[in-house]
């Protein structure tokens, strides 16, 4: 948690460019930081359309949340709030369009090198957190 | 919303078709046409198992619904009925198998640009549709 | 149902151990064969990233269940259990971290070739097993 999955045209994003939006967003979350993965997948020229047009120029985004569910109003303003500051130097401002959707999938159905990783706020995630890696508890 | 992921194998679907594919989808949904998204995926040889056996002549698509859910049988009906015309000629007539499911994510957890969609059947909705583009409101 | 989607590093798995691993993911499951998908995207140098950091010895498995939802803990536990066992030797046994998180998508909203699979433990589902395939009922 989180999994983020970033579609991006043929050459959008440099390695600089990737290693800088991995480490923004894993600055996001207040969890271990080894929670939060980053795929970034390249889509050749012709595979991604957008209204029926192929769309060159578009940054897909989506994301499941495991760890935490955010479960007010407050929560999700400053969430996309950070995350739109983050992205908008790697897309707006380079003429790119984007888009991003966050799905909340369960808990109970996460492991980590097959561990059952700490309720939130417990000593043993704290644990995790600074050691950043799991192990047994 | 709607992201539509098509993962099909090698060389299955000419650019003709996947602009066919992707704009028979938009035609589909009675909202703002860039909502449509479709990637096409594919997928190498030796790289998809149906049932434990490598499946070189399957398509499995996998969607996101995010501004609409669908909360009765006529509507979930009408919709796959649409999707099973419209794949049928891609798919099934050409010795393809294939599969689908829709997942229904929040809206809440959705951005275009920065921007939170309108409300469904709003104005502002309304005027996305018309200028088939997100702008502030 | 399921859909497993196995990111991992170029070069991780051979054709049999993706084999092996389809294989044994579909005995995992007392459903038709064919109902078990699995996907292994191969994740190129400098595309995934863990906690900020590029992470080339990490395989990402992400999981849609449809066809069934695990509703209490015990049934949870075998589950990740004998997932643990299938992964541990292409996995940890080799030096590759690994994480993974299962979904669960609505039962309704899924189709294998336009046809809507039979319900749980009816006698058309029984068919469907036992042919390895699906066919109108």
């Amino acid at each position: 948690m989180p999994l983020w999955k970033i579609y991006h045209p043929e050459n959008a994003f440099t390695e600089q460019d990737k290693k800088s939006i991995a480490e923004g967003l894993t600055a996001i979350y207040p969890l271990p930081k080894f929670y939060v993965g980053v795929v970034f997948e390249q889509i050749p020229k012709h595979s991604f359309y957008i209204g029926g047009e192929p769309a060159d120029d578009f940054v897909r985004i989506w994301v499941d949340h495991i760890a935490r569910q955010m479960d007010n109003d407050a929560i999700k303003e400053r969430f996309f709030a950070a995350v739109n500051k983050l992205f908008t130097p790697f897309t707006t401002d380079r003429g790119l369009r984007w888009e991003l959707h966050v799905d909340e999938t369960p808990f109970s159905l996460w492991r980590i090198q097959g561990l059952r990783p700490p309720l939130p706020n417990t000593p043993a995630e704290k644990k995790w957190r600074d050691e950043n890696r799991p192990s047994d508890y």
